[in-house]
């Protein structure tokens, strides 16, 4: 099951630049052998482990040496009792119960809203701090959405409970927002955004590993002169792009488009800041990229900018007007960094008060679950 | 030659909207039989008449049953030799010379700003009305920039001289622009537009019909597990996207860009209007989409703007928010008109001063032929 992810070569051919973007294994390859477990480190749960983020937690669990003591995967009953291997060891899936999280200290969830609504706070209550990848969170004042470079403090109460505490629930943000606030929240550090207008376009991926195969079917198909199948969406998506597909809600924007403005008040602690966004969903395989208009409190130069966003964690600039290089999806394909490009002044607002930006990054991985994983990270 | 710009099944696939788009000939058919040619009609020429949008020339003339006196089709010499068939006789396409232009009473020009410059004002003085595609004249004080539907009044100087007067030079938009004006000068003339954010998803037809085909072949390659042939772009651009390929000028703006923000101002003969634009190509055969953010002098309501578009010449609403029914490029593809839909409030301007739509536009149609020969039709 792991393969249909990993096997598009859609996404993996190499391009000029990427070697500029910092370097992981060049080899994925999460059945790594890894020679001992820790006997200090968490036992992790990864609920939703047949899902695109669900394995790509593996991956990065993997990849990054997370110390665990123990890993469980869980799935839905469908995939209880398929064998999937991990750094050399066999893991039976098993079925995701009230019961699973016994011993937990740390979940790592992606299945959905609603599962991680009814077993989130459950396994909380085990003890176990609970990473969630889904939106049911978010929104609560009482669970932190954290992206690590951004707002590490929003968790600095949280403490593993290893089996004497309480546990906690802990928010991932949407890709979208995570993948924005990557590239203008260093900028908002040094001048205070007080508005930002953004443009998305949305990879495949966001709609789980079933779109992105129902986006390489269409493709053969319209390249074959038939029909394109519509299954995940209702319209065809190869060679066109269209509005994304969350549910329009009353004041005219998308719940994408939403989470984008509120997620960013939140975890900028900042409900002043002003945010609109057009969220559209482009054919490509598994990275976002996002056109961001930005207005400051204080001036900001573009060369400035340029050298914040060259020291900042987790960024790289990809930048030259010469050559015409910026970031594209396919560079940030299967990467940690988000990149960021494009930076100049803003030729409508007066001064030094305006920017724009152009930001690509892997939505699975830091959109999803390298975020989570690095959350982990903190609390150990 | 005509078949490889419409052999394409890849933007002809019926799509569910398609049909609230106001009609054409459901067939396309250039070689339709007329009966008459107009004896009291002009004598046209066409410039490129080999090309993407010089196919497109032919394509809209017959359709709009434009009443020409006879018709000329200039390339250059490697195509020179060649017949084609139009509307049922047949043409020798002739070597574009110094020469071609006698007797021309409007020339459709689409080979490229260095033809333009050099042919224009030869068909020019020979007594012809120049109708230009490229980007030669576009920003000339002395010469016209016109979208019918907008800015008619720029022309109404201008006569043919049907061998009597002198001639005179008329330049059509980029596509970018007439595609943005359509849906937000309806809107300006309401409120006043005083700033606009755009960010553009840019088909490959824009790079002419060679880019289509690469795009085409690209995407078979990739499917394959095969290297991608980058020969028009310098990059992956099946399952990828990136920054527009025209050269980044000294302030961070690419020259597609600051053709939005140029010739806005012109069109709208309003310097003080304020433009930005992050011109991006994305996977798609032949038609654009653009997110523009707007900021008005005046309050303007997401109902009036709606009600205004919907009266608004050469533009569709496609804007249903129940259904998720949005304009998409698949759907305006081969289309004369514009399709304008997310019609909302803008969250981040206070009260009603500000709009967030989205546009697409077929880029070889109205972007390019369909406005020139309106243009033309204009000088009847």
């Amino acid at each position: 099951m792991h393969s249909s992810v990993y096997a598009y070569r859609l996404h993996s051919l190499p391009s000029p630049s990427q070697t500029r973007i910092r370097t992981r294994s060049p080899t994925r390859n999460p059945t790594r052998i890894r020679m001992t477990l820790r006997d200090d480190g968490p036992s992790v749960a990864i609920v939703g482990a047949t899902g695109a983020v669900g394995q790509e937690f593996l991956s990065v669990l993997s990849d990054r040496d997370f110390p665990y003591r123990s890993i469980k995967l869980l799935a839905s009953r469908r995939s209880a009792g398929k064998v999937q291997t991990f750094e050399d060891r066999s893991y039976r899936i098993e079925e995701l119960t009230t019961e699973s999280f016994d011993g937990v200290d740390i979940a790592l969830f992606s299945a959905g809203g609603s599962i991680s609504s009814e077993f989130g706070p459950i396994a909380a209550d085990k003890g176990s701090v609970v990473v969630d990848n889904s939106s049911a969170f978010r929104m609560d004042p009482a669970v932190p959405l954290v992206i690590p470079e951004v707002n590490p403090e929003a968790m600095a109460h949280i403490r593993l409970g290893k089996g004497k505490g309480k546990g906690a629930l802990i928010a991932n943000p949407n890709c979208s927002t995570i993948i924005c606030l990557m590239a203008a929240t260093p900028l908002h550090r040094y001048a205070k955004v007080l508005r930002m207008v953004v443009s998305t376009y949305q990879a495949a991926s966001g709609a789980g590993a079933a779109a992105m195969e129902e986006l390489e079917l269409q493709t053969r198909e319209v390249l074959d002169g038939k029909e394109p199948t519509c299954k995940i969406f209702k319209q065809q998506y190869a060679f066109n792009l269209f509005s994304h597909n969350a549910p329009v809600l009353s004041n005219g924007y998308n719940e994408e488009e939403m989470k984008l403005v509120k997620e960013t008040r939140k975890i900028w602690n900042d409900k002043d800041v002003k945010v609109t966004a057009t969220c559209i969903r482009v054919p490509v395989m598994r990275a976002h990229a996002e056109s961001v208009n930005l207005q400051f409190e204080k001036p900001l130069d573009e060369d400035t900018a340029r050298q914040i966003l060259n020291g900042a964690a987790g960024v790289v600039v990809i930048d030259d007007r010469s050559s015409n290089s910026f970031p594209t999806p396919l560079q940030v394909s299967n990467k940690d960094d988000v990149a960021v490009g494009r930076i100049r002044q803003d030729l409508s607002q007066e001064g030094n008060y305006g920017l724009d930006i152009f930001v690509c990054g892997d939505q699975i991985r830091k959109g999803a679950a390298l975020n989570a994983v690095q959350i982990a990270e903190k609390l150990l």
